[in-house]
């Protein structure tokens, strides 16, 4: 019987009262369907390598410091990056049954329990994120320093809005600065993207519809295309079509038709591989390209005659560099801006494995879901833990 | 019988009696060594459809105008890849024979031969250089019109250095603007180049040890290696590496200890291709990768994550760009910047078609050139027609 990744739930006396046959203690009873995390000892395969583990709460935090619940916290690709080994950020480390593991997520949502003695500014039911990447927010408890978590505006926010837009250290602010720091775009000008429907293609979508600038998206040819379109179209995309639309030659002609008054100067790219390249064809003189990602996990392959010949520059994009090399008012600042674009949340689905009535089950679950991810296709998948 | 392709001699009066016997029109046999250019109908392989054909001399210059012979053009790879049809730049046309033909090369050292009326700052004798691209330099006779032409210093050039160095609109500015124009390099600093003993190559390493900069080259493993080795080693270079060295791990670790005080930041690349990847993994954070040529004809191929975590640029230069953005005073000021550099002229041969009999043993002597050529590992060759 094929079991549905996301609507299962077990009644939590059941669990508990399972638990306590099998000898648990006590305090360990007590959390044990409401204190996990998702943790892994060695880089690979994420469906091979995470496992959920349940573990103790924390003690009462220090003075300086407050305990907090993440509520909900989404599966990014670079979180399975991390994961893989290939991504340059070292994962949170703790203590787990005297094993040192490391507990994934960078981003989450996390609600304040219990505040330090010399805490200011902060409360019980205060909603707040971590300020420092690698939090390690695929977890239920954790104690954080006060001075390391930023409280986001109270009761306007719904959870899922919050854990994926507002309390997003990185996929609206990496489309937002992609938009802005690397070409001058201006009303009328056209944006080129692959990886359309991606949490940061969706905000880029959106930023550049609000500023009037037009959007040609790629997105790969799937089961419910006509679903995506229309809803990428509802987002503000001017075009969209699938990779296979590149080996159409009358696409380039209808591209330049288009933006015979303003070539494309920006294209953004988390694919890479093939299809990439050729979507450089619709590039104007002078372009960048700008990468955040490599979902083909192919290299970006250019003909060097783009380079000389068209001035085409090809750079990255990175938003903890930009964190890094930014100040936490112009953070602040950002944040600020791209709340104020009040983007809608992409397509989600929420993973609760606090359901799970043990973490043998809660990890079978999880990586069935990793499997589904890595066949693509799938929403964003927020993870709910305790 | 093999023929030497660069040493062999016809005494010139058997040319002419040879001719004389042909039945040549006299005016046609009078100039038929010493008027002679390299055309093509159709784009294609050079050995293929470059010819050689006699012309007869043009007419007295207008009143604005000046006739011209040229002693030295160079054959550069970029008029290679004119003659292909894949670079983009429209060759000099003329009449010849009543067909329209393409002239190729886009250097060269001439000398005036006749002046017209209202010329003034030109005489007899002054050696001078087409200011427009594409002058069809692969001639002997030609007419331009004075304000086309750049008169160079009187009596102090040898005509190989001139033709390859000082009249060179080319190589040595396009060496020293990928030094300047990308990365703010210092003395002490690095640079990494591939194709290094083109003649930018050998430019780049000559203006990087004036300036205290140091470099590591790669060139292609050959029979005169050690030869090779040492010449660029007496123009200033650092290392010099075949590209063989890329796959002993050692070599990166080399390259870190003697760059660990200032990781490189600027790679100049004339030929893409695996090997041009693999040199990618000596760069340090924030580089640029600077492409000028293709010499592999693959593409430029880099994992993205270069792009993402180590901030890495990729971009192109074009000698003939530059131009177009710059004024007529910088464009001065680029020419005695690098006359103060006194730079060393490229090992050459000079190819001499004046002394061919007929324009049909010409256009073989050429043409086995050009097959040698598209070998690789020759010297620069310099064409001399009339």
């Amino acid at each position: 019987m094929l079991r549905h990744p996301f609507t299962r739930s077990v009644r939590p006396n059941r669990v508990y009262a399972k638990l306590k046959l099998a000898g648990f203690a006590t305090s360990a009873i007590r959390n044990a369907v409401a204190n996990r995390a998702v943790v892994f000892t060695a880089n690979g395969n994420p469906a091979e390598v995470l496992r959920v583990q349940s573990y103790d709460p924390p003690s009462s935090p220090a003075p300086d410091s407050v305990q907090v619940r993440f509520r909900l916290s989404p599966i990014n690709p670079s979180d399975i990056n991390v994961v893989q080994g290939v991504y340059p950020a070292t994962p949170m480390k703790m203590q787990l049954g005297g094993e040192d593991v490391h507990v994934g997520g960078n981003e989450g949502l996390a609600e304040v329990v219990e505040v330090g003695s010399e805490v200011q500014g902060l409360k019980k039911g205060d909603w707040v994120i971590s300020a420092k990447p690698q939090a390690g927010t695929w977890s239920s408890f954790r104690t954080l320093r006060a001075e390391d978590v930023i409280k986001l505006p109270e009761g306007r926010l719904s959870e899922v809005n919050a854990a994926t837009i507002t309390a997003s250290t990185v996929n609206p602010p990496t489309a937002y600065n992609m938009l802005h720091e690397f070409v001058h775009l201006k009303e009328g000008d056209w944006v080129l993207q692959n990886g359309a429907n991606s949490a940061v293609g969706q905000a880029v979508i959106q930023i550049a519809a609000r500023k009037g600038i037009k959007t040609i998206n790629f997105v790969r040819n799937r089961p419910d295309l006509d679903h995506l379109m229309n809803q990428l179209a509802q987002l503000g995309a001017t075009h969209v079509f699938t990779y296979d639309a590149l080996s159409d030659k009358s696409l380039a002609k209808h591209v330049k038709q288009w933006t015979s008054e303003s070539p494309i100067r920006l294209m953004l790219n988390c694919v890479s591989g093939p299809d990439t390249t050729a979507m450089t064809r619709l590039l104007g003189d002078n372009a960048h390209i700008v990468s955040y990602g490599a979902m083909s996990k192919k290299p970006l392959s250019l003909p060097t005659s783009l380079f000389i010949f068209k001035n085409l520059c090809a750079q990255g994009f990175w938003q903890s560099r930009w964190y890094q090399q930014h100040s936490r008012q112009e953070r602040e600042n950002l944040m600020k801006t791209l709340a104020d674009f009040k983007l809608k949340e992409p397509e989600h689905e929420i993973l609760d494995l606090s359901t799970e009535s043990s973490d043998e089950a809660a990890t079978q679950r999880l990586r069935d879901v990793l499997v589904k991810m890595e066949e693509g296709f799938g929403k964003k998948v927020l993870l709910r833990l305790g």
